[in-house]
This record gives structure tokens, C-alpha cells and sequence, in this order.
């Protein structure tokens, strides 16, 4: 992926959609110059509105050197459906941002629009690289020692054993790229009853991670409650229960805050008390929550998911995750587990004594 | 089943596990005391170790006089396999517990024992009224305005529609007789991506409740985070999602509380403000936890499971649920709308014109 930095010279482009999310260039530009000042020798590829962007480059100077504007006229609506977005996405600052990776000119992009938008379009340009439907996204969530990356949060609903296999050999690669540890642990989720341990798919899977043929540090089954105890660091699931579980998690931690708001400002006395934990409770706060970015696995390149209100930190921070990971040897990571997949789904041979074909 | 008190001549009498949960009979029987103290004709039936159940009695004179011991020898172990229990629960305080409602002698059951043998020996000994494989699980969950009812969260892994329908159905009677709320509002668990809702059982289930042969008030899709908002009232879901989401909830809220207590800690003036704030601190952390008490819905009679740590007031608190829902018009109400399942579950007419059969 790297070496083909086409008609650009610097070693690390990143393609930026300058439009999407719910600010566009006024938090995106300032969010490219944090990020930037960081990464000494990248540059930024910016797909947008030109003179939108114009406007805001001038107000940091620095950062015109080092980024290339590619406009477009149109963009896509946060609420456009997928469908839409395919039909009419081409020429829009995403379609362009996602596009600039298959030409060669960027390691890797970075959007903060429509998310099933960016999905259709990413499959569209880039072509899923594994045996995948859609795009696998992934979801970073806080826990005691760091966090967890928890896929599929989303995107694939229907999904049989060897697909979350995939998921097993993406969310580990990526782990490993994004947090620089050297064999993340991973666990399949599932129900905790004794009777009846989950789907067959579920099953199986546990089957195919278990035998060892796919070089993971598989540790089995997890419950709901593991993916914020972080008793493995990649947790992986279908994107149905991925997409439930995520939004509930994000649910009752609003659902707590709100209520603990409430509760400290209830009486002069506790308002006192809250005003003097207040620094304490906003390090809690930025602990709480999880990283803006969330990359889109299983694709021909790499495509970062930041948040539609992502604020300029948070922007910066996912350019940040996306270098860091264009950087590591993720792409062959998966590559070289995904050879070992076929090999792994062979099923187990049949008793010979069993007759029946 | 209220007209059917059996042998016992009060009108309300529920059955007792004396032996379930981590403590036995030092929190069942204080619970119990604490409980009967709001129900002035209730009475009590007591399965247990009797000696056991006796000693803690002497401790609580006026308790003895409103309750029935039936000694049983055994106990069904926490870790116990539910086939095993079923095996070899019958003599067991739990078994026992149970059987007495189908005898005739109480009209509910209350245990904190394990909750796969408790589902399985109900079902054994009570039989399944709707159509279903075994028990749903509900959970009830704090939000703004009081608890959604959230079910099935653990019984059932595989649900096609009919069974998410009859979820809905069971969810709303309990949510009505447990809250008394005259007409629960009633959302099918989904995910957000507009391209592709969710399972094919979720987009029938779905039609057939929008469909209005079935009668409740039925308000579409929910999301994961509706859960602890509070959009609707009951929330309904297959076993296997509602199990990892009631986790992954609980586990989000502790690590939240964890990180809060340490936060709050950290330092000499932040726990002067944690020492100030503590009863606004100790409200809040009442009001995030959820009723004790989970009913196992579809049997013919009423079992409730408490958590297996509760406490005195928990666990009194079960009984009294056991209780207000036991003297409700919950099993009527189940009954009459399932009555109307087979209607609702047939299928659309196909257009006339299409040949195929």
C-alpha cells in the first residue's frame, strides 16, 4: 500500500473529506493543522469546496504548504441513503476523498460523513479484499487498562462462521496497528447461559478459532459485560448484535451522566461538592469516551470513519490513527491469516463408521 | 389462577426458595419479614433446609405465624447444569418451590437460584402456555422516566417472527401489571443503518406488529440506546441480543462506577467534593440499579428470578413484585392477545396475477 504513492512525492498522503460531519471545513481545516503539526513530513490531500476550504487554509498558513485541494461541487447529505449515494455519489468530496486511495495518490482517508454513505461508496471504489459483504466497522470501547476494539459494530447482519473468522483476523490486525501491542487476546461473543451456548454460526466459529490454524491468541467466549472489563482486547461479533450492543453501551453511559449531573447539582451542599470533584469528573468524562475514529475493515485500502460531531480534536486524532495504521504491517497482517482461512473451514472429517453420506 | 388457593385458605400465598442465591435463608428469611410487612393478608410458603429456615425464623416472631415450611433436604448448586437440575431437582427447595404452584398452593414463586435450572425446572413441572421453547427473560432496565421492560434477554437464541411477536405480547402484560402503566408503548429491537434493517424475523415481526390484529400500542424500530432513554416502554429482542446488550449495559455502568469512585479519590479537595456530594452520589447509584426481580414469562403460573447477590431489601422487593403482578390481569391480558397470534401470522395474500405457486 505504501509504496505507491503515485504523482505525489511525499511519502504519507492522507486523503481528507473536508465536507463531511456536522461542521464541515470549519472544524475539519483547524483539525488538519493539529494533526499536521504532529506528522512533520505528511501531507493532506482535501476534497471539497474550494473556496470553503480557501477560507479557512488562510487562517493557518502553516498548514497551505502541505495540503493539496481537490474540489468538488457536491457532497453528500448526512441523510442520503447508501443506494442514493452510490447513484450519485461520483464527484462528490467522500466519493473523491475515497477515491484518491485507488488512484495511488493517498495511503488512506478520512470522512466524517454519512456512514452507510461511506461504506457503499468505499466498497464501490476499492472492492472488498476478503470473502465480505460490506465493510466491517469497528468500534473502539473504554476499559480499565485501555480499550477494546470491538467489531462488527454495524455493517454485515447476517453473518456465518467464516465471517466471523474475518472479523477475528481484521479487528486483531487492526489492534495490533492502532495500539502497538504485539498479539492482541481475542474472545467470540456470546450468551452466558449454559444451556444452550449461542448460535450454531457462534459455535462454529469458536470451533475454527479453537484448532489453531489461524495465528490469533484466541481466548474463546466472552459476555456482553467483557467488552468493557477488557478480558480480551478484541471482542467479535455479527454486526447486528455489534450495532445493538454498542449503541446500548453508549446508552447507559449517557444515561448516567445525565443522571449524575442531575444528582450532584441537587443542593447547595452536593453543588459544592461537585464543583470541587469537577476536575476529577472531567478527566472521568474524556476517559469515558471511546476515540473518534473507527476504520472500515476488509476493503482494498484504508477508510477512517470519524464522527459526524467530531469536534477538531477528535478530527485530528483520527488523521492520527489513520497514519499510524497506514504505517504498520496491518494490510499483510490480514492478508496472511486470510491465506489460512480456507484451510481452517475445512470441516471436521465424519466418523468413518457413519454411513450416511 | 387466583381462584385456585388449594389448600390454604388466605388469598394470596407466594412460594419461597428459601435455599436460592449466594446467602440462603440469613437474607431470604429477613426479606420476607421486610415484605409481609407491606402485604397484611399475604402468607408465605418456605422451601427448605427446615432447622435452617427455623433459625432464622426465631429471629422474626411475627414472620412465623404468617408462614408454611415445607422441609426439602436439597439444593440445586449454582454452577448446576440446567439438564441436571432437571434430572435430579425433583425433592430440591427450588423444585419444590415451584411444584406448589402447580398444586395449587401459591399463586407465584420467588427464587435467587440458578437461573438456567430455574427456567428449566419451571418449564418441566409448569409447561410453556405460549409457544414457545422455554421461558422469556425480562429485564428491567432504570431510564429517565422509571424501567423499560427488556426481554427476551437469555432464554431463547434462535426467535423467528412469531416468537418476537409473542415477546411483545408478554412484555407489554408485564410491563402494565408490574407498573401499572394502563397501555405500555412497544418497540422492536433494530439497528440504525437505513440500507439493511436488521434479520429478516425483525422486518416481519415487525409487519405483523404494525399490522394492528394484535393489540398494542406498537411504536415501530428502536435502537440500541433507547434502551436506557426510554422511547418506549417495553423493548423487544431475540435471546441471544437481549442477553449481550443487558450485559454489555451492566458492564458499561460498573466500569463507569469504578472509574467514578477512582476519579473521585484521586486527590485531597476532589474527596472533600466526593465526601460532600456522597448522598447525592448514593441516590444516584440506587436509581441505576435495576428491580431485582426478572419473571420467567409464558409459563402457566408466575416464577420469578431474583439476582443471585440481592440483598434483603432486594430480594423483598421480589416478593412484592411476585405479588402486584400475581393479583393483576397480566395472565388474561397474555392469553386474549395470543389468541389473536394465529390471525396476525398469516401471511400477505400474494397479488392474484403472480402465477407461481
Amino acid at each position: 500500500m505504501g509504496d505507491e504513492s503515485g504523482d505525489l512525492t511525499l511519502p504519507l498522503v492522507i486523503s481528507i473529506d473536508a465536507m463531511g460531519g456536522d461542521h464541515g471545513p470549519s472544524v475539519v481545516i483547524p483539525a488538519c493543522a493539529r494533526a499536521l503539526a504532529t506528522m512533520p513530513t505528511a501531507r493532506l490531500l482535501l476534497h471539497g469546496d474550494e473556496p470553503a476550504i480557501r477560507s479557512e487554509l488562510a487562517r493557518h498558513r502553516d498548514l497551505s504548504a502541505r495540503c493539496d485541494i481537490r474540489h468538488s461541487d457536491r457532497v453528500i447529505a448526512m441523510d442520503e441513503k447508501p443506494a442514493q449515494a452510490m447513484r450519485r455519489g461520483k464527484g462528490t468530496s467522500m466519493w473523491n476523498a475515497v477515491e484518491a486511495i485507488r488512484e495511488g495518490h493517498a495511503i488512506a482517508a478520512v470522512s466524517a460523513g454519512n456512514t452507510g454513505a461511506l461504506m457503499a461508496i468505499s466498497k464501490l471504489i476499492l472492492r472488498m479484499s476478503a470473502d465480505l459483504d460490506r465493510p466491517a466497522l469497528v468500534a473502539s470501547v473504554p476499559n480499565p487498562n485501555g480499550v477494546t476494539t470491538f467489531l462488527d459494530v454495524g455493517a454485515n447482519v447476517d453473518c456465518n462462521a467464516a465471517r466471523l473468522v474475518e472479523f477475528a483476523i481484521m479487528g486483531e490486525a487492526y489492534h495490533r496497528a492502532a495500539h502497538g501491542v504485539a498479539r492482541p487476546t481475542v474472545g467470540l461473543l456470546n450468551v452466558g447461559s449454559e444451556e444452550m451456548k449461542g448460535h450454531e454460526e457462534v459455535r462454529e466459529a469458536n470451533r475454527i478459532l479453537r484448532e489453531g490454524v489461524i495465528d490469533l491468541d484466541y481466548r474463546g467466549f466472552v459476555e456482553g459485560d467483557d467488552i468493557t472489563a477488557g478480558t480480551v482486547q478484541v471482542v467479535v461479533t455479527d454486526g447486528f448484535t455489534g450495532n445493538v450492543a454498542l449503541k446500548a453501551m453508549e446508552g447507559a453511559a449517557r444515561f448516567m451522566y445525565d443522571e449524575l449531573g442531575t444528582a450532584l447539582t441537587s443542593g447547595p451542599v452536593t453543588s459544592l461538592g461537585a464543583l470541587l470533584a469537577r476536575p476529577s469528573l472531567r478527566r472521568f468524562r474524556d476517559k469515558m469516551s471511546p476515540p473518534p475514529a473507527a476504520p472500515l475493515l476488509g476493503l482494498n485500502g484504508l477508510v477512517l470513519k470519524c464522527h459526524g460531531g467530531a469536534d477538531e480534536r477528535e478530527f485530528a486524532n483520527a488523521i492520527l490513527a489513520a497514519s499510524d495504521v497506514a504505517q504498520s504491517g496491518f494490510a499483510a497482517d490480514i492478508e496472511q491469516n486470510m491465506r489460512r482461512l480456507p484451510q481452517a473451514l475445512v470441516p471436521v472429517t465424519p466418523a468413518p463408521a457413519d454411513g450416511a453420506a
